[in-house]
């Protein structure tokens, strides 16, 4: 089953945008087992339409974004119309739609928006909940065409609710597909597919597949079944979910998509528990982070960013020995500076970060990307450090990543760190 | 000038990868003058290459990227000398680049690494300063074919170092070409373009363009001119930059590309003042941009992120009557807040911010959306609102941006306020 990804648009061409319309096809596509051949953008141009038109035919599926607006350099049904030699018909569902969706807005509805509604004679309408522009079918040349706006979020709606039913029933495509989700953290993409799930690779086939999505804050494995019994694709993607678990339980951080921020919070409101936070390097990158979370003010109270030792001996109460003997990137002033946390936030779990973001501030001793992280809770206080690298802003958001994935592994009485850390327990 | 993108991968048709390449090669030739009309991805596919090549040759100018690895899934090299019916030739300084590169980094040197250093017969070599798979240059069939690694980094630097000069050489692309930037935020794109830089569309042309380039914390104009005479070239982009200076003075934070936090910085400095923030619904948002400028230890004594009421009231010294008169989102705790963060901090500036960021917590009275703003120099102490959007995150990103920008303007002299917020001027 080939296909191909056509995208009409000038501003995609000049590099206004970045064509993400075409990746999310892309990845859509292959998962229903399609194997995408080409994807061609041109600009608002007939002739130019025309010929990837022509040169599209070979495929079992062609799927054409944008250029479906009411202005005049829209003209994809202009080419399409000469391409399939067909001309246009008015549909009276999309036109009454069409002026509800300008009435409810308040705004004027001019003849132009009329054309909105006038769809290819020979198409079966994909109708749009989201927009003005319907998607429309068409069966063709022993191809099927599939014409969408270009708004991601019309495209995604278009393709997902509209087009998906239409292949699966016209193409082999498997009637039944399943993804599940587990997210993981504190550890390398590597080290995990080769050290830890190398024998899950046993489990997949054309018909199984695993992906690894790294972003920010961890990696997203996403584990596909497809087939046409829906008992038998669950019950494989169970059979590669459980491998997992058992394999790397503690990297997983969310057996859905949740972020850590979210895990965290969770895990803090089952515990009836606030959260204080003392940063440093991070400079609020955690606080931001949890208070990401709507709701969050349940469970964060609050944090003091001590970027200068002054914040931190008088109003975290961090001690002016401890700065002296040991320094402000050390066990101690992450200990001291996570317990000020919970003291001056009055919290019964406090974090802590300092360390050296550089790119200057680095010393033999003390070198650009020693972090010390601090964790106190009701059961335990402990710190741990990790040598991050010279890169400032990589080594903050890391930072933000590995704290929270220390407490979320504290909260769930695990004693492993992330990326194999060591603890040092204080009493 | 007629030119073409076309990219080699699947990892692109299967949506793992999007195309960023692309885009920014279309700016790029864009600005250079030439209309790009079509971009193509193919898989490593032998036939497909083929199809792909065959078709692109109307062109004066075609840019390859990928598929130069050293792996058998690499196979770019192959498809070209079927293409060109050339060989290839071993370069000798690419070899020994090759070697010093693995040497440099203690990883063995194996066989297949050897050949990043064979070249099509037929090409001039890009040398590649920043990895192992050099680009090349062909030029046949009438057109000009540019082949370059798809590594962002080495693509971008063998289009701007290797073969930007040659297109100036062999093209009518004008000899010079200048682009300037100018930054601007507390303005939305519209009222900025319709409503203050009307008079300056007077003064463009093809050689003389003004692109608006939205971001986060505002909006990046580039003035772009270009011409054969280096001293006309400049004079047309000083006349626009001066025009938008004079009819959107107040708007522009850098006349470089800058960000919000190190004008910010860059202007405490100047004063040698401290700043320390006060923040609740941005939740150590501000803090973590401003400490985001490497050195900001200089004038980013620290924060407190004052999530909850009880650490507006004990940590940060708001007054518990304000707090129950006025409630936490108002001009008077805003005000507090920052006077707080000044005697807490121990700071000679202090701004806070303190709204309603949403899902949830609106009222009639105060509606989701609204957020308070307070700041106090030694100059002067005042609170501004603004009323944003039911979205949080969005809500919480542009809280960020306004009160930098208020404190931009204050530190300057300047009265306004972003997006024509008002002040209430505090003794």
């Amino acid at each position: 089953m080939k296909a191909e990804i056509l995208t009409i648009g000038n501003e995609i061409l000049i590099g206004d945008i970045v064509n993400t319309n075409a990746s999310w096809l892309g990845d859509q596509l292959t998962q229903l087992g399609f194997t995408v051949k080409k994807m061609v953008t041109v600009g608002d141009s007939l002739p130019e339409m025309l010929l990837a038109l022509e040169a599209s035919k070979q495929n079992d599926l062609v799927i054409i974004t944008g250029g479906l607006g009411p202005t005049h350099d829209d003209i994809t049904k202009k080419a399409l119309q000469e391409f399939f030699k067909v001309g246009l018909k008015r549909d009276e569902q999309v036109l009454r739609f069409v002026k509800s969706f300008f009435e409810s807005r308040g705004i004027p509805f001019s003849e132009s928006n009329v054309l909105q509604a006038d769809v290819l004679e020979n198409a079966q309408v994909l109708f749009n909940n989201w927009g003005t522009a319907p998607g429309m079918l068409v069966d063709e040349f022993g191809t099927l065409w599939a014409i969408f706006p270009g708004v991601p979020k019309e495209m995604k709606h278009l393709f997902s609710e509209r087009l998906r039913p239409v292949l699966q029933a016209k193409f082999s495509v498997p009637k039944v597909i399943k993804s599940s989700y587990l997210s993981v953290a504190g550890i390398g993409e590597s080290t995990l597919s080769d050290g830890y799930l190398k024998s899950v690779e046993a489990l997949l086939s054309d018909n199984v597949t695993l992906a690894y999505l790294p972003h920010y804050d961890g990696i997203t494995l996403r584990i596909t079944a497809s087939g046409d019994n829906e008992k038998e694709v669950l019950a494989q993607v169970e059979l590669v979910r459980n491998r997992i678990k058992e394999l790397a339980g503690e990297f997983i951080f969310s057996e859905e998509k949740a972020t850590l921020g979210e895990v965290v919070g969770q895990l803090l409101k089952q515990n009836q528990w606030n959260i204080g936070l003392a940063e440093s390097c991070t400079g609020g990158g955690v606080a931001f982070e949890l208070t990401h979370t709507p709701g969050s003010s349940a469970y964060v109270k609050g944090a003091i960013v001590a970027y200068a030792n002054e914040i931190k001996e008088h109003v975290l109460g961090v001690k002016k020995e401890t700065l002296d003997q040991f320094g402000a990137v050390s066990s101690e002033t992450a200990l001291e500076m996570a317990i000020g946390a919970k003291n001056v936030l009055n919290t019964e779990v406090g974090i802590s970060i300092t360390g050296i973001a550089g790119p200057g501030g680095g010393t033999e001793e003390k070198p650009v990307g020693l972090i010390w992280f601090g964790i106190s809770t009701p059961n335990e206080s402990f710190t741990f450090k990790v040598m991050l690298t010279k890169d400032r802003e990589a080594n903050r958001k890391r930072s933000i990543m590995i704290v929270l994935d220390a407490l979320r592994r504290s909260l769930s009485g695990l004693q492993g760190l992330p990326y194999g850390a060591q603890r040092i327990v204080y009493s």
